[in-house]
């Protein structure tokens, strides 16, 4: 089952500044081969349901391991079964319509 | 690792009522023995990571097998190291701090 | 017009346990007359779109007035103009569904 | 109050396709003068709150009047009062980790 999900994982307990976990989440996503694109609020993630669930439980593993004792995450996941649909697909479906 | 989630599922292209397909999802968290509640946007649940995760993408296979041809859900995840807590005591301790 | 929503406040930056914090907003959300409900990851809210949100604005005031720098909160909206729908009828829609 | 918020909009009970819709809500956030980026699943908005909050109930009233009957939008919203954060700094906090 093919998933295009977003990912935002805020680090609790460890100060203000998270973009150190973030950093690390994008290396854990990078090593796992994933397609993904970092935004102002989360991660674009695009591939195989069961690597992208992989590649998020290891986010957690990591950021528990930097000292982080507490973590919410909010994660929206995307499939469908009529067509094949990247993510370069959905931005290009949107920006079609404002162009016309 | 355990796992407070709290899950959301739309059915996309299935028309306006979505409880059938909700309905279903309950029916695969209670055949997958993970404690959950549901509630009016969504369904808390507990359990181990890997048996919630197990259980929501079979959530996403019963439901595209209903004939539902796109999901787009919304997951919230949380874990602690710190310490363990249950679904009642994140409750309970948001009730006391409200009784004091 | 009507909304159904789901509040979930993270505030960052303040140590690990944020009930004091999720209290205060069950605070606010009662003194703006609004039918909420506390579940384990969040608080459903249901009333009139404006009143709804001024009431997660002053959240996000009080939260920062009691020392918090920073907050990320993950909010779910639902608004339908084809019936009206209470929280309650959301959930009984799906558990009719069960029962059946 | 400054927000950093990101927006996923989805209509239900129009069938699969659903970024006429999204396209009509860019429309709305560029015409209310406020700086957002589409990203593969969701829309990146960053202004004051009350402006923020006004476009994103006009994207509800502007979506339900090109006739879906029903809307479930996920926000995710980020204030801070610690110090100035614009997209932009966040994206290049995470990026400056990665390449250090």
């Amino acid at each position: 089952m093919h998933l295009i999900a977003d990912l935002c994982v805020v680090p609790i307990g460890v100060g203000v500044s998270v973009s150190t976990y973030v950093a690390a989440c994008e290396t854990v996503l990078k090593e796992a081969g994933l397609e993904h694109r970092l935004h102002a609020y989360g991660t674009n993630i695009e591939g195989d349901w069961d690597e992208v669930m992989a590649a998020i439980k290891r986010c957690h593993e990591v950021i528990h391991g930097m000292g982080a004792p507490r973590i919410s995450t909010t994660l929206k996941m995307g499939t469908r079964t009529d067509r094949d649909q990247s993510m370069d697909d959905k931005v290009r479906s949107v920006e079609e319509k404002l162009g016309g």
